[in-house]
């Protein structure tokens, strides 16, 4: 593991992080074999980082006529714009797991209208790009191109919601210099990855 | 009150709430005389109604070097930047009420540079802005700038972390169409309200 | 009254003021009850203030095909645009009263896109904003909009003139630094103000 | 003369313009040979004509610390970055004329960094810039910065109003598409000219 | 000529260079009369003269479906929006003489949209200044346009290679200061250049 | 290899191809066992192709004062601003193996502010992205910023005209929308390829 620093501020010591922060830690850390910097970064502040993987959650974890994957693009697009290194990183590597597909991360961090991606995936990450651009620019007109592609209401809610909520994780990462683990580069771009 | 749509999304009825979510909006109901439309546009979604009002209260009702309405002129300017209706004219009546005076939200919401606030609060509010706006470029020259007018590393935290927190509000109320309610324009303009 | 300053530039006293500025003065403050900042922040340089009167009055208070609050919605969508303090609390004081509708104002300063207005209100606000922020882009297909929409070309001149009267306004009241009242703030928001 | 039209909107003839206005227009037209378009395309609304060209009088004509070829040279960087036709070739050919420099119009048009002026001047567009550009950012190290260029206040003044005033200028140009006589592209290039 | 500094960098003596750059100054200068100025600042390297100018030669000088005063259009209007002095003052010269028409450069680098061009040419621009301004957003149907205004996909390659070619030469121009010709100014302006 | 098309162009088969390119493929494809597509898309045009190539070649395998891999750095943090896909995949390879270190060109594609490199490699990276995306700006100062970091005169000729060749190369794999070779996505991120 890198030896540079994670983050601007302090980070804290497993054993100095209350009972609920330190078990999600190792669970993580248990199912994915390393703690992402993302828990060690934000466990500065418990209670920030209760309500914001909670959030996080409730969005990327929930049922619905969003994939997984299809979750993911959304972030990588979105953070890309927003030159966040540490959810470009992190989350590409999510999104090549999920999507079981090596390319695709860094094509759509990238541009995603040149991405390997379905025309109802394009349309998506359209309106995405639109919230987290230009959100006070959303009109009626969106929704109904977005109706026409296929989504329901509540699709929309999320790929909305998605942009939104990396919208601030975006902004925390950059402010505190936030640094991806090493270990999510390589992450799914082999085939024993997959 | 208005009859105008609060939301794009279907808003549910207080009996249709989950026994949590309704008891919050009762307890606002209570202490502000009317419920924030915030609070009903969000309960369409009760998972991400809970994150987000624990976030927000992990943020704005904390104790620290930043008083209740530094904390709400932050939300006023980054908010007047990404043109949030909702959240320029709700927070923009908190603040009025926090800060005890009549004038400052209008003057923030537009032009902080020309409000009635002080120097360090000035700087305060340079940095939010580059973090609602421009995160990625954010330097550790931010940082210094902001000790030497006074603010303890933890105080930044918690600017960059209320930018960050309505970037995603913002684009929540955007996507959504929030309607503020009637009742935020005047409140904390007139000597009574104060 | 505030006494903090009005310009960043000297402000006559009355008794030093032309004849024909002072009388203009006393008239405004006959009507309104005090004497907006603009007039004394510009009676610093009369021939100025001379010209830039006559051409505010030729465009605010003529007949035609917009109303009188119309006018003053162009005013507030392009200032707000446009970062200017005096001109989004002062016209939209104006819009408040003219229109007779305390809400309007706070929601074209910050989002015209959801305010109370009709779709030909809105039509005129994108044609406005266009003028505002890239009139090198103004095409016939513009023009054929807005006549679809129900205005005549003089109407359109009139929507078109006063973005670009304000464009001007607003750097003026900028640079200068202009205050706006404190009268302003409060005014067409309680029903005896209607 | 060319036989394009010069503007969206009518253009009276002479016979049918206010006794005032065709005075005018003969005395220019006397003096330069030709009737600038701007005088006609304006004179479509006098009462705005009258105080356009108060206005522009008042500041472009005056006495001062600038010169007047100063003067031009705001209006020629401030209406490039604007992309005003009308202006950058109509006072592209005044600045010439006016400087005795066939080179120094075209030069600012595109950049004024690198055109043939001296120190001071550069000082002055660079605030005429920022005031086109981004007038609510001005702030008091702005003066600082001008009045050690040896700028008076009163100069500092005519830079920023200049820059507002074309701001004006320049809007109404483009949405009415004003289109620059011909004779303005080779005055003052060639030494008979001078 | 004029004893300004041409280049940031060291312009080489005729006699100092090698044949092959020495032989192309000689025939330019046979040809114009005076040598531009690009030849003399980018011989300080002389292998990326010789691409350059290869590259040069290869899109403006080939046959096609654009004419020459089309592909100096290209270059004029790209040039203008990127603030290029040389390349404005130097091929606005050089569209003057191909196309025979005095004014058409100078409106070009202002604003294409209101030049004396063909709806064709207006085309033609648009699609120029997208790839100079934002190639990221090309798509499909900015090809669909161009092939239902009559261009080849090989015309549309020439217009898209111009303004990627010129986005090169405009930051080669622009970081090493480069100066035009004095002679370049007035060419193309009175019959006799024609 | 994947069977997406690589160009919206033809892409001409290794037999029709001119001898001089038909051996410069095949020497690329004997070296990096593929040939990548930026040969064969750009092969449509083989004068353009050959000037392309020198001028590459000229600015990047030259001997000076910046090493490979700062020069792949240059082409990252510019075709990232560009948002361009192929130069990013492409050239974040080539940059992973020229500097031995696999984090680096993903870190320097989204925001090279956080990436692992040397100050001076930041400054360098400062003034490219100024060139890559406002050219007009550069002054003399930046000049004396990059010499104060170390850089000779012709390291910054060699830092800014890389931006700008690749200004050229992103615009050229914008519009022909290049596909980057799917070999690309792994070279260099683990040990047996560095």
């Amino acid at each position: 593991m890198s030896d540079k620093p994670i983050s601007r501020f302090p980070v804290p010591e497993l054993g100095e992080l209350p009972e609920d922060i330190r078990t999600r830690l190792l669970a993580v850390q248990e199912k994915s074999g390393f703690v992402p910097n993302v828990f060690l970064a934000l466990a500065h502040r418990p209670a920030e980082f209760r309500a914001f993987f909670a959030y996080h959650d409730a969005l990327m974890e929930k049922e619905g006529g969003l994939s997984k994957a299809e979750r993911e693009m959304i972030v990588v697009a979105t953070s890309g714009a927003n030159n966040c290194q540490y959810c470009v990183v992190a989350h590409g590597a999510i999104l090549r797991v999920r999507a079981k597909h090596p390319l695709v991360a860094d094509q759509v961090a990238t541009n995603y209208r040149k991405a390997d991606i379905t025309p109802r995936q394009k349309s998506m990450l359209d309106f995405a790009m639109k919230v987290a651009l230009a959100s006070h620019e959303v009109e009626d007109a969106d929704f109904d191109a977005l109706r026409q592609a296929g989504f329901a209401d509540d699709d929309i809610w999320d790929i909305a919601a998605i942009a939104a909520f990396f919208a601030l994780s975006n902004r925390m990462a950059n402010f505190t210099s936030m640094r991806p683990n090493d270990e999510f580069y390589l992450m799914g771009r082999v085939p024993r990855d997959k």
